[in-house]
């Protein structure tokens, strides 16, 4: 009744940004991403037990109580407890494996490994596939940090959300020497949370359908670099792609900004650098940090042009990720 | 042949990004625009005379001499003179009334200036329709600048540009207590130029069509809020559309970002301001001054708040503006 398991976040090349099903978390289009090495890992214990009257949720040795900072755990628990019939409680204990570097697409890495130590804890036997719907259910992005390599969330078209799930594109020794390199550049918590700010963007963005009209055709492009290691393609897809979501964000009602100064000379930075052929690309999320992505030839430069940028605080280099998995040393 | 014109700025309230005819100056879509009153008007000189062997343009006590610096002049110059079959040439002097506002929307008001004083100083006689289109040639958004208070550049349908010109929705007198507040954050050149600018978005936006379908409607929403003296329906409109422009701008391939830290600041402070209903409006050209439109009854409250926010250099606060005049002291 008991499992600890390690999961690490991912981060998209083709953003997930709206949903078409509130409950179920169900995205408008699918997602891309690249699951990073265990530097950002999460760490989580959980305990099923009749002595527990509530669950019980810790992260990073705090205990959340209010209703909001423990939704997306409880959304989660309660969705396995539905599968089994059962009512019983647990508790939870997460941690970042680097405390620094705690935030960064947290949320996916946190609520990967609750599910991933859940399934096991209650024995549930069950595949990827169904912990990835799990996972979902938890954090709409944590799903695709079910796999190593490279992932892809299916928008699916059912509306119980039985084929919205995550599916492996390329492991994590497909192309042995892609890099990510996550910037941090700002600390402050992030004025409009993800879950808020997409709704808003679905419901008022005028730009936003069309967005989704072109999704597919940038999905298939995606996948086509991904599998063919054509980094100029997947650079420059990846970059238009976070360009497209940021704008869909700034034509929200109202707007959402999240690109800032530093932003924006790491992005001109990277246009300079690939003056004569993409080399790199850069990825934002719902935040300001630049996420780089490159191959292993040209770490050490690009590296050294985001340390030139005043603002960049601490640069993280990654490499694929395999997945989550368990481990033996519980957290409590 | 000699004749001297003051011509002032018009900010737009919804946006001219895009051309449909590069050479004509034909935009993709209408815009609609305040005329700013005389503060930062330019007073343009010009004289044709058989003396000058090649056209002579001084702009605030600069010589201009190469292609590029006299580009828009001189396409304006040819096109009148292909009208009356004349190759004379001429020397245009042309000044920013206050020296320290120079540039902010300075070619509108410039072209404007240039173009009133020429037609007078050759007698052409024509109508403001016609000197609206001579503007056109120079600088698109120059045509605006014809007509005082509310104006709108309509897009046209003809392939020759005959019917793209500037008409007024309402004079200066209609909505006597608008304001227009300038903020100067910035005084560097831009990186990217508005012309080069739009043609790359026209040309590799994904979400720019979108724009261009809804523009219609936000065009007629914005006539009728004018006319109505609608402040929050006329705000939310130019809020959004300026956010919409700069959507398309960040979604262009490359990316052009005009908005930094302190324009963000001034959006999410005139949000602020606006909590319990919308009181003023910002809108952003190609840069990160930022305009504010609002009614006398607020200017202080929101003069407050610009002078709080660290980066806002000056606060130029414009009521409507008349349209251009002959006056008779020449600059040379």
């Amino acid at each position: 009744m008991k499992a600890t398991a390690i999961a690490t976040p991912n981060i998209a090349l083709i953003k997930y940004w709206g949903k078409r099903d509130e409950k179920l978390i169900l995205p408008t289009e699918g997602s891309i991403s690249f699951t990073l090495d265990e530097q950002l890992a999460t760490k989580c214990t959980i305990e099923f037990s009749e002595d527990y009257k509530e669950d019980e949720l810790w992260i990073n040795g705090k205990r959340y109580l209010t209703q909001e900072q423990i939704e997306k755990s409880k959304n989660q628990l309660d969705f396995i407890r539905r599968i089994i019939g059962t009512s019983i409680k647990a508790k939870i204990v997460s941690e970042s494996i680097v405390p620094t570097a705690g935030g960064l697409a947290g949320s996916a890495a946190g609520l990967c490994a609750q599910a991933f130590a859940a399934v096991n804890a209650l024995n549930l036997g069950i595949d990827e596939k169904q912990i990835s719907i799990i996972c979902r259910i938890g954090s709409g992005s944590a799903c695709r940090s079910v796999y190593g390599g490279f992932v892809e969330w299916r928008r699916g078209e059912k509306a119980d959300g039985s084929d919205s799930y995550a599916a492996q594109i390329a492991d994590e020794n497909h192309w042995s020497d892609f890099r990510c390199i996550i910037c941090i550049v700002e600390r402050e918590e992030k004025k409009i949370k993800s879950r808020p700010g997409m709704k808003r963007t679905a419901e008022t963005s005028i730009l936003y359908p069309k967005r989704l009209e072109y999704l597919p055709f940038v999905l298939d492009m995606t996948r086509n670099a991904i599998i063919k290691k054509d980094l100029q393609s997947l650079m420059k897809v990846t970059m238009r792609d976070s360009n497209n979501m940021h704008s869909v964000m700034l034509d929200t009602w109202l707007p959402i900004i999240y690109l800032n100064d530093v932003s924006r000379k790491v992005i001109y930075s990277i246009h300079d650098f690939n003056a004569d052929g993409i080399k790199a690309g850069y990825s934002f999320d719902a935040g300001p940090n630049p996420c780089i992505f490159t191959v292993n030839k040209y770490v050490d430069e690009v590296k050294n042009i985001l340390k030139s940028i005043e603002g960049v605080e601490e640069i993280i280099i990654s490499k694929a990720g395999r997945g989550p998995r368990l481990i033996e040393n519980h957290l409590f």
